[in-house]
């Protein structure tokens, strides 16, 4: 297994350069109703139309890109909650690189079923009673692979952090005070920062947790990595880490302006004011930064903010969830 | 009302640099599944992320920036079926031009609402037994404002043109065999016709009719302008055009090189794709071009495609519709 270094801020600006060609270059989305609901200027980055429907692309492919295939034969195996396997396996496909994902048992079948049919071999695991990172630990020490971890690697990391330093270049980065980001385990915003200084840009960089799994904003009160009290039971697949990884963390301790926490409820108002006013199709743990927005629309009054959607692999039934809303009793009622 | 001169390639030139930096410049996607169903290299233009959630921005705004203001104080009135009036509505918001919109009491809800929203006079007719041409007539008669048609405008079809002129510049135009257009009143096909001349470009422009709605592919063949049977009845409220536009169909019928039609079903089925593969939300009417690739994948075998997505204006309860569909028998099994 690669080192596991502090990745620096030129690590993004060589990742932006690896992807260049590779990832698709996101648009950046405007609404008029949502700078009006939140008296800030909001660009909306679209990870969710990123080969694989995730940012999570970006990170695989710059870190097996690189993989010493003479070390490592057998390939790759990632542990996941969905999108990151779902990048392996593809980028594991388009560079020729056998792929084992370890993934939950209870991740939605849409994204076990992409990942299988990318050729990859899938393991499923108890999320309630087994550590993802003891199987994966296994796997790799029982055959020549290589264990890449969906944060604690500075490959990954630093692919991440090239969709906000993308987003930055399409905006302007003087033109950007506020950068808000999903955050599960930490690796995309742990990249986010890095973008901002390599980019000599000033903007802060806000986190977005689930209500209940806001390990993160706890981790950076007590200055040491918090666990979540529960594993399970968010419908924020993408984002239920039980802690923060150890490479992001130790970014997002010292980076991180802002933690913020959004409920299931409000993100599946953002998933339903997505598809009404930016037609995207956007998942729970992916949108949750564009939530935090629409529910605590105060908090970034006056500012410039880029905002990161960073997922649109969803399940139907949670997707009509959100179409089931009333969007007649909320603030969502103008959007329409 | 502005003359009815037919436009020239140069128009769509020149709308180009009118919606500079007005216009969102959409995105081209890639499905590696959708190329290999169809043995081709399609680019998929997302223009469902425009303004207003469809191509009718470009066009709307084109024409509007156009205005003699000293001639029709009164501002303008559209009749349209859906996103060419919220397109006029959202366009006179902007440029404070007062706006009377003439609407089909069938239209979605949604497209209701949103015009209102935009400040515009809604007036509702009925599709089957009023004619909507006479009514926004009947209106310019008794006011100062100019009827701004959604097809029959030489400043609506080139500004429609600069969708296939943007995709045909971010491709490079000489990457480009064939572009699949969905197809009304004619206007969008129109102006792709004018936007490869414009462009030098060889492509060859299909457009893309509802099954029962085929008037554009047989007033082609018969050389004269035909009706359909039916005025209303399918899905794609947004092509149920009574009969082709009179100035798009003077481009259509002699550039068209040929006219698919697509069944309701396959439309849906289309939208599930989208929603799966490529995360966008889109309508019937908007996907169309995309679903005769998905229903007659042999038709552009080993050609090079651009095909446009033209909005994403969609009641839940037909999302809903493409979300029920039970993707396991059929070609969209190996896209999820």
């Amino acid at each position: 297994m690669t080192t596991l270094r502090i990745p620096h801020a030129d690590d993004v600006l060589e990742a932006s350069r690896t992807l260049a060609g590779v990832a698709v270059e996101t648009p950046v989305l405007r609404s008029e109703w949502l700078d009006r609901l939140t008296g800030a200027r909001v660009y909306v980055k679209c990870e969710n139309l990123q080969r694989t429907g995730a940012f999570k692309f970006r990170g695989a492919f710059n870190c097996l890109s690189r993989l010493d295939r003479t070390a490592y034969p057998g390939g790759v195996v990632a542990y996941s909650t969905g999108n990151h396997g779902q990048a392996i396996a593809t980028v594991g496909k388009m560079l020729d690189i056998p792929a084992t994902i370890v993934m939950p048992n209870d991740a939605p079948a849409v994204k076990i079923t992409k990942a299988r049919e990318n050729g990859a071999k899938i393991v499923l695991y108890d999320r309630s009673r087994q550590s993802r990172e003891e199987i994966a630990a296994q796997i790799a020490a029982q055959s020549p692979v290589d264990m890449i971890p969906p944060g604690d690697h500075p490959l990954v990391i630093a692919g991440q952090g090239t969709a906000a330093a993308e987003g930055l270049k399409q905006i302007g980065a003087s033109g950007v005070t506020t950068i808000l980001v999903p955050c599960g385990g930490g690796g995309l915003a742990a990249g986010t920062c890095l973008a901002t200084e390599a980019l000599n840009a000033s903007a802060e960089v806000w986190a977005v947790e689930p209500e209940a799994f806001d390990d993160t904003k706890r981790s950076i009160a007590s200055g040491t990595r918090e666990r979540n009290a529960l594993l399970s039971g968010s419908l924020c697949d993408a984002l239920l880490a039980p802690t923060p990884a150890e490479l992001p963390f130790a970014i997002n301790r010292k980076r991180l302006s802002r933690v913020l926490t959004v409920s299931d409820r409000d993100v599946l108002r953002a998933i339903r004011f997505a598809y009404d006013e930016l037609r995207l199709v956007t998942e729970p743990g992916g949108v949750i930064a564009l939530a935090s927005l629409l529910s605590q629309s105060d908090v970034v009054r006056g500012k410039r903010v880029l905002v990161i959607v960073s997922g649109g692999n969803v399940d139907p039934a949670v997707f009509k969830q959100a179409l089931d809303i009333d969007v007649g009793a909320g603030p969502i009622d103008h959007a329409a």
